[in-house]
C-alpha cells in the first residue's frame, strides 16, 4: 500500500488557503499513484484554532469545507484533520476528526479520544471525546487511525500515564494492520526522541507499520516543527520529512528500513533553527518583513541579531545602538563589531539627551528624593519607547532580547526592554544562550568573543554587573530548571543545591514577579515548561509568603 | 437545624492565613451553638489556585491543612472546601472537595462533579470529576452537600445544559432533606437575579431549605461579590450574606421568609461598586497603599480618578496632567477642576520638552518622513514612562484608563496608555463609562459636566477626534456587544445593524489588534465576556481575511 504523507502548514482561521493546500497536494498524490493520501490533525483549521471554536460563522465554514474536500475526492482517499458536531439531549458537541473522503464523499470519521489538558493544551474547552470509533476499512486491510494525544498513552513507554483509555491498544486488539496517527505536536528539545522511541515502540509490539503525519508551522508562540515519520513493522524508520518545512513523502507500507535515519541534532543546532522558524513563521502571518531591535553590547541581544539577520536578511535588519552616561565604550564597540561581522547597517542613537529631559520634567515630584530603580527603568523605558517609534514608522517587527533566566527572576524592565511583538529567547536560559553564541560562531567569529567573556550588564548604573545582584548563572539556571520544569519543591532543591537562602531568595522572586510576566511579549516555547499559556500562576498569589517552612 | 454560613475572603495560597480565619470564624459560630458551619468553595486554598496544584509542596501543605480543621472541630460539623487526592492504576487524581471535619476526624467527603472548562475556566486542567457522592446524614437528616458548579445543570432552568449529570437532582432523588452548595463564583453584571432565580427554583421544586455558601474576594481580574443566600423550602430567600465584605450569618432551617430581600442593584451602582472592590483587593493584595493615574480631561481617567480616591482615600492618589502641545487649555482645566472637587493634590508635566527631545533624537533615522501614528504613539509613550516612574519611586499602583471599547478597537497605545498594574474600566464599554460618570455625580458634580459634554479625543494631534476613526460611540459599543459578548456571526450584525461596511470594518479591527490585548495590563471583568483569560483568540489567526463572505 503506497500512502502519502503530506505535511502540510495549515494557518489558523484560513479555511479556504489551508483548502486549496490540501487540494494541491492530494492532486499531486493521485499522479503519483498512492492507495492513500494523509494530511496532519487539524489540517483543514490550523492548530490551535481556540475561541474560534465558538463561532457559529466559523464552525458553519468548517463543515463546508469538508463537504468540498469530499467533493474534490477521488478513489484515493484523502484523510484530513477537521471538526464535526453532534447533538445530544442537552445541546452541540465537538469533535476534534480525522475525516476520510473517497469518491466524492466522507466515508469514515474518526474522532479524537484523548483531548490533551496540561501546559499549553486546552482541548477539553472545545471538544468532547470520541468514544465509539472502529478502524477504516480499505482495499481488505485494516487500518486504525488516530489524532496525535491518542498515541501518547502507552503503557509500556510511560510509566505514569494520563489516561484509563488507550485508543491505539484497542485499534491493535482489533486487528488493526496498519496505523496511521496524524498530529499537530508543539516542539520543545527533548521531544523528537521522545516521539521517535514511543512511534518505534508502537510499530515494533503492534507489528503494524505506522505512519505519523504532522503539522509543521507555528502559532506565535507554539511551534511544530514537522519531521512525519514512516515507520515498518519491525520498528524502524523507512522515511522521515524535512523539518521546519512542508514536504510530501512516499511511504510503501511493505518497505523495510535499510538505513539509519537520525533526526535528533545538538540541543545548539536544534533550538537555533526552532526559533529561527518560530520567528520567521510570525513574521509572514503577521505581514512584518523587516525587523528592528536594540543592541547593547550584550550576548542577549547579540545572539538575537544574529537571528534576525538568519530569518529576514541582512537588508531588512535594523539593529540600533541606545547608549547613555553610563554605557561602556567596550559595549558600543562590541555592537558595531558585531553589525560589521553580519554586514548590517546600524544606527546610534544616544539616550542621554531625553533622559536628562524626562529627568528634568520630573524633578517638581522627585525633588531631592535619591535615586533608586526608577532611574535604571527610565533609560530602559526610553530604549524601549525609540524603538517602538522605529518599528511603527518602518513598519519593522521589533524583537525583545530578554532570556529565560531574566524573565524568571524579574531582571527585565516592564515597557522597556521587554517591549516588543516576540522574545525569540524567552525560553532560553542564560548559560543556553552562550551555547546558542558559540554554535553561531562554530566556523567563524560572528559575535565577536569580547561580548563572549565580558561580565553580563545591564548598564544602568556606574560598575552595575548582573551578578551583584544575582548569583553566578550556572547556579541561577540550575535553580531554575529545577523549579519551572521538573516542579521539584524548595526542600528538594535545598537538598540538591545546598543553600536554603539562595534558593529562598530565587523561588521568591520568580513567583514575585509573575505580573511582569503577565505584560510580556510571547516567548518562543523550545523548553518542556515555558513562560506563556502552559503556566498559570496567579500575579496576587500568597503561597511564598510562609512556604519555606 | 441551625446553620452559621461564613462568607470569608480567602487568600490565594495562604494556606495558614485561611486556616487562621476558618478557625476565627469556627469558634464563633461555636459561641452562637449552631447546628452546622459552613465556609465557600476551596476556602482553604482561594480561589483558583491554578497551577500551584501541580506543585506536591503544595498540595502536601492543603492536606496537613485539612488535617489541622480536622484537629480544630468539635461536635459542630465544620463543612469546608479543601482538595484530596486519590491513586488509582494511573496515577494520582485530583478532586475539589467539601469536607467535613467533626469531633476530629474527617467524617465526609463530597467531590466536585460538574467542573467548569469554558471562559475563565479550566478546572478539568487540575482535577477529576467525581462521580460516587452519598448524602452526608447528620442529626437524622440527609444533607445534600454540593460544590459551585454542580448546582448549575437545572434542565428546568436552562434551556440548554452544558452537562448530562445533575448531581442536585441525584440528591433530591435519594432523598436530600437540606441543600448546601459552597462556591466560587466570579461577578458580572446581571449573574445575581441569574443565580437568585435559579437556587430559588431549586429549593421551591425540591421543598428542601437551600444554604448557598460562596467566597468573597477578588484574584486579579476575577471578582467574588458574596452575597451568599438562605432560602426556605419554599423558594424565598430568608437571609443574605453582605456584598463585598466578609460575613457572618445563621439560619434556622425551618425559618421561612417574612420579607423581601433586594440583592438587585442598578447597572451602575453595582458595577461601581464591584470595580472598586477588585481595585481594593489587588492593592491589598500586592502591597500598594498608593496610586497614580494620568488625567488627560476626559471621560474615562476622570472615573477611574473617582474610584481610584473611593478606594484609596484622597491623600493616597496622585493624579498627573501631563499635556502636550496638541492638548486644549480646556483639558487641563477639567482635569484641574476635577481634581478640586475630589480634594486631590495634582501635579503637571508637561510632555512637550520630552517629546522634541525624542523626536529630535530620531531625526537621523526618521529624516523627512512624513508624520503618522508613530508621533502620536510617542507622545502617549513618554506619559507611560513618566507615570511609571512615578509609581517606581512612590510605589504607587498605576491604573490604566482604557475602557472596553478602545480595548476592542485597538485604540489605545501599547506602552502608552496601556500601562499599568490593572485596567479598572477594561470590561466597561464607553457608553457605559458614561453612565457610571452619571451615577458618581447622582449627588452632586465630581466629575465637571465639561467632561461629559465634549468630544472623546485622544489629543494627540491638533483638532482630533475619536469619531474622526471610529463610529459614534453608541453603535460601535452596540456592535462590540454582539460580537464579543453574544458572539454573534457577521451576517447577524449586519442584520442587526444594517451596514454591512461598518460591520466589517469594526470586526476586523476587533480580530486585528489581538496583539495590543495579550500585552495589556488585567481587566476587572464585570460583563459574561470580557477580554483576559475567558477569551482566548491566536494573534496571528487569518480567519477574517475572507469571512465576510
Amino acid at each position: 500500500m503506497k500512502i502519502a504523507v503530506c505535511q502540510i502548514n495549515s494557518v489558523i482561521g484560513d479555511i479556504e488557503g489551508n483548502f486549496k493546500k490540501i487540494k494541491n497536494f492530494y492532486e499531486k498524490a493521485l499522479q503519483f499513484r498512492v492507495d492513500l493520501c494523509v494530511f496532519p490533525e487539524l489540517s483543514l483549521l490550523g492548530y490551535n484554532p481556540q475561541d474560534l471554536l465558538e463561532k457559529k460563522e466559523f464552525r458553519r465554514k468548517c463543515f463546508d469545507y469538508n463537504e468540498k474536500l469530499a467533493q474534490i475526492s477521488r478513489e484515493v482517499p484523502l484523510l484530513f484533520g477537521s471538526i464535526m458536531e453532534e447533538n445530544d439531549e442537552i445541546g452541540i458537541h465537538l469533535y476534534n476528526c480525522a475525516f476520510v473522503a473517497r469518491d466524492g464523499k466522507i466515508e469514515y470519521a474518526y474522532k479524537k479520544v484523548l483531548l490533551p489538558y496540561y501546559d499549553v493544551f486546552d482541548e477539553v474547552r472545545y471538544f468532547k471525546s470520541g468514544k465509539e470509533n472502529s478502524l477504516y476499512e480499505f482495499n481488505y486491510k485494516k487500518i486504525g487511525i488516530s489524532i496525535c494525544e491518542d498515541i501518547w498513552n502507552d503503557k509500556d513507554y510511560f510509566k505514569m500515564r494520563r489516561y484509563h483509555a488507550d485508543p491505539i491498544e484497542e485499534q491493535i486488539k482489533n486487528g488493526a494492520e496498519l496505523l496511521i496517527n496524524i498530529s499537530a505536536s508543539p516542539y520543545y528539545y527533548g521531544k523528537r526522541p521522545e516521539r521517535m522511541e514511543l512511534l518505534r515502540l508502537i510499530s515494533k509490539k503492534s507489528g503494524a507499520p505506522l505512519v505519523y503525519c504532522s503539522l509543521v508551522g507555528a502559532n506565535v508562540d507554539l511551534i511544530f516543527d514537522g519531521g512525519s515519520m514512516c515507520i515498518d513493522k519491525f520498528g524502524e524508520i523507512v522515511k522521515a520529512c524535512k523539518f521546519y518545512d512542508e514536504d510530501f513523502i512516499i511511504f510503501d507500507t511493505d518497505e523495510t528500513s535499510n538505513q539509519e535515519i537520525i533526526i535528533e541534532r545538538t540541543f545548539e543546532e536544534e533550538i537555533y533553527e526552532a526559533i529561527c522558524f518560530g520567528v520567521k513563521q510570525y513574521a509572514k502571518q503577521t505581514g512584518f518583513s523587516k525587523a528592528v531591535l536594540g543592541l547593547s553590547g550584550g550576548i542577549d541581544s547579540a545572539v538575537v541579531c544574529c537571528i534576525a539577520a538568519n530569518v529576514f536578511g541582512k537588508e531588512n535588519v535594523m539593529p540600533v545602538l541606545l547608549p547613555s552616561m553610563y554605557s561602556s565604550k567596550g559595549s558600543v564597540d562590541d555592537a558595531i563589531k558585531l553589525c560589521e561581522n553580519l554586514g548590517l547597517k546600524f544606527n546610534i542613537i544616544q539616550i542621554t539627551d531625553s533622559y536628562y529631559e524626562i529627568i528634568k520634567s520630573l524633578k517638581p515630584i522627585f525633588k531631592n528624593l535619591p535615586e533608586d530603580t526608577t532611574e535604571e527603568n527610565i533609560q530602559s523605558r526610553i530604549r524601549g519607547l525609540i524603538l517602538m517609534a522605529i518599528s511603527n514608522k518602518f513598519n519593522a517587527m521589533l524583537l525583545s532580547c530578554g532570556n529565560k533566566s531574566e524573565l524568571a527572576v524579574g531582571y527585565a524592565t516592564l515597557y522597556g526592554d521587554m517591549c516588543g511583538a516576540l522574545e525569540p529567547i524567552g525560553d532560553v536560559y542564560k548559560t543556553d544562550v552562550y551555547r546558542l553564541a558559540n554554535y553561531i560562531n562554530r566556523k567563524e567569529e560572528i559575535i565577536p568573543k569580547e561580548i563572549l567573556v565580558k561580565a553580563p550588564s545591564a548598564e544602568l548604573k556606574p560598575g552595575q554587573k548582573d551578578q551583584d545582584t544575582l548569583p553566578d548563572y550556572e547556579i541561577l539556571d540550575k535553580i531554575l530548571k529545577l523549579y519551572i520544569e521538573k516542579n521539584l519543591d524548595y526542600k528538594d532543591i535545598v537538598e540538591i543545591i545546598g543553600d536554603s537562602e539562595l534558593a529562598k531568595k530565587i523561588l521568591s522572586m520568580i513567583d514575585a514577579y509573575e505580573f511582569k510576566r503577565k505584560q510580556a511579549p510571547p516567548v518562543l516555547k523550545v523548553s518542556p515548561k515555558a513562560f506563556g499559556t502552559g503556566r498559570r500562576f496567579s500575579m496576587i498569589s500568597q503561597w511564598r509568603k510562609n512556604s519555606f517552612t
